[in-house]
């Protein structure tokens, strides 16, 4: 492992997309979703993220120096096109507008097509967090899910966030919709671990238990799949995850005149669409009020009866909160797979490596 | 079992309410939605409810009389109180209110507080749908679910309901957060079958597999409850289920300013809060095409690639569609235990006993 800190960390996210062409100002914004997902824990989509997105801009994937376009809008809605540009330059752009509307009108809400990875979904939650606001942000994605009862992937794992101001930190909740995300498999490969029963079914529908045989039949369009959240069958609910499946992609692929999952190339999907909604809470009473009872809820929550052996019920965003003070202080835990493909992607771009505190 | 026909049940409703005190329009407004629930084969929420609701109205907890109020509002929100109403006649206001403004100003989103428990989730996004509108509806209800590593119930079922206008029927997704709902358990306990694992917790944390226990449990407020949609822990990912879970109470509970689950009485829930939104798919494109898109991946869904052994692959509200065309055909069946109810009801409010085919 290499710690680096934050702050050296963001200069060699900025230096990265400064190179591969984008503004000072799109780079900033690129390096500030990235750097957010490592922040707040959630490896697989920081730097870890970086060989994916230097594919994609090397293959045309991503457009450098497109910009994300209003096509038609309303005082409280628009639909963007985002010119198959960074998905984190076109997403917040989209929420940047929703945030307008809602502060103008009290609600606004976005669809966008023809964008591509945007990163973790929370992070655009998280901008409407900071103007007072609590929000939607979702997204399709490459096919990875099959249906209930089905063998064939059709759905992408089709995140929802949504967050509501709160103290000490927000309510941050930003969930795949499949039972687990490819990342968490590709974690279990590299680890060389088993994955659980009914995280992912074989071409036969049998249980797929080999991590690495999951990745390769995903990355080759094959039968089997991730599960939806509930799993397999209806016996533990997994219509209720394929549903919400649907439901992200109606609001995102179907909504925006967009790509579906299926018609994407690719595991991570390469066009694709989302949904931003963000709202003002003051619609409905004192916003303090408002806040001050979601606290206290989730205390409540929190200090709740614990099961045997556990010591913590936690609320979401509570880990990544936590994450991000720890981080803040002591820096950020790179692996060594990650470090090394850091260094390949500087001498490629043939800037400074990335520098590390020890 | 009785077969009733689809008027024959309306009519018994109707006079059933009309017995309790309510108006024309008000007894109608309710027998529409507790007639959708058994014509779509949500036969817990159906006549099954009667009994239910009888008891609400008798000891005074639903308020016979009161009417919903709107509180504040803008050109596309709404805060309402129910003032403590029939559920179906606070939240029919509600839904009708944010299809107005949705139709006038894109959408509609009204938060309730005060009223009581209001049938399917579904019945009000299919309003919408009527109207040619995407839409969401959502409630908490009395606590029943346990949080990830708790076993003190501090949430409800918290159903979230979307629809999508859709041919040959529309997307309907209408899905408690735990991982099954009471209504289910009701069935396994009089069924007298034993509970799969996954559902539900004993107040020590193990699995509770005895229905008629989660029952009594439930009811009397003790440790131990239904699990969240994805199970218990975090391998199979029920802390997505308990933070959509928690997403339904912030939109309902709090940003109404009405009561959380844990403050409610009744595993139903007393005084439950909704929220309501509508918008109008137009704001992003032709509706037409976007409705032709949305039907054209439901039906690529249900042309995937099966599991072995299975026959189809279902899309959301398929099933409750389905349901309906044969209930209008050849009737309703009820069980003896409802129809017991139903009579009993019917003598007590001294109307003409519901007229069975068969």
């Amino acid at each position: 492992m290499t710690v680096i800190s934050k702050d050296a960390l963001e200069y060699f996210f900025l230096s990265v997309f400064k190179a591969e062409g984008f503004t000072d100002e799109e780079s900033s914004e690129i390096a500030d979703v990235l750097l957010t997902a490592d922040l707040f824990g959630i490896e697989s989509h920081g730097a870890q993220r970086l060989m994916y997105y230097h594919g994609n801009i090397g293959s045309g994937s991503v457009h450098v120096g497109s910009k994300p376009e209003i096509i038609q809008e309303t005082p409280v809605s628009a639909l963007v096109d985002g010119h198959f540009g960074m998905g984190q330059n076109v997403s917040v752009f989209g929420m940047r507008l929703a945030v307008k509307k809602a502060k103008a009108n009290g609600i606004g809400m976005v669809s966008v097509r023809n964008s591509s990875h945007f990163g973790i979904a929370g992070y655009y939650t998280k901008m409407a967090l900071d103007a007072g606001l609590a929000a939607f942000s979702m997204t399709n994605t490459g096919k990875i899910m099959v249906p209930t009862f089905g063998r064939e992937m059709m759905l992408g794992t089709n995140p929802i966030a949504f967050a509501m101001p709160a103290d000490p930190y927000p309510f941050w909740f930003d969930a795949s919709t499949t039972v687990v995300t490819l990342g968490k498999v590709e974690l279990y490969t590299k680890l060389g671990k088993t994955l659980p029963t009914g995280w992912a079914i074989r071409p036969d529908g049998e249980p797929q238990t080999d991590a690495r045989d999951v990745n390769a039949s995903v990355l080759s369009g094959e039968m089997g799949g991730l599960l939806p959240l509930g799993g397999t069958g209806e016996l533990t609910s997994g219509h209720k995850g394929y549903g919400l499946g649907i439901m992200v992609e109606a609001l995102t692929g179907i909504l925006s005149g967009g790509l579906i999952s299926p018609e994407m190339n690719g595991a991570h999907g390469d066009h694709t669409s989302h949904f931003f909604m963000a709202f003002d809470p003051s619609m409905f009473g004192n916003p303090e009020t408002i806040r001050n009872r979601m606290s206290q809820y989730l205390q409540m929550l929190r200090d709740s009866e614990k099961l045997p052996g556990q010591s913590r019920i936690y609320t979401p965003g509570e880990k990544a909160w936590e994450h991000l003070r720890q981080c803040e202080q002591n820096g950020i835990c790179l692996d060594d797979a990650t470090w090394a493909e850091m260094n390949r992607i500087a001498c490629e771009l043939g800037i400074e490596p990335p520098k590390g505190l020890h």
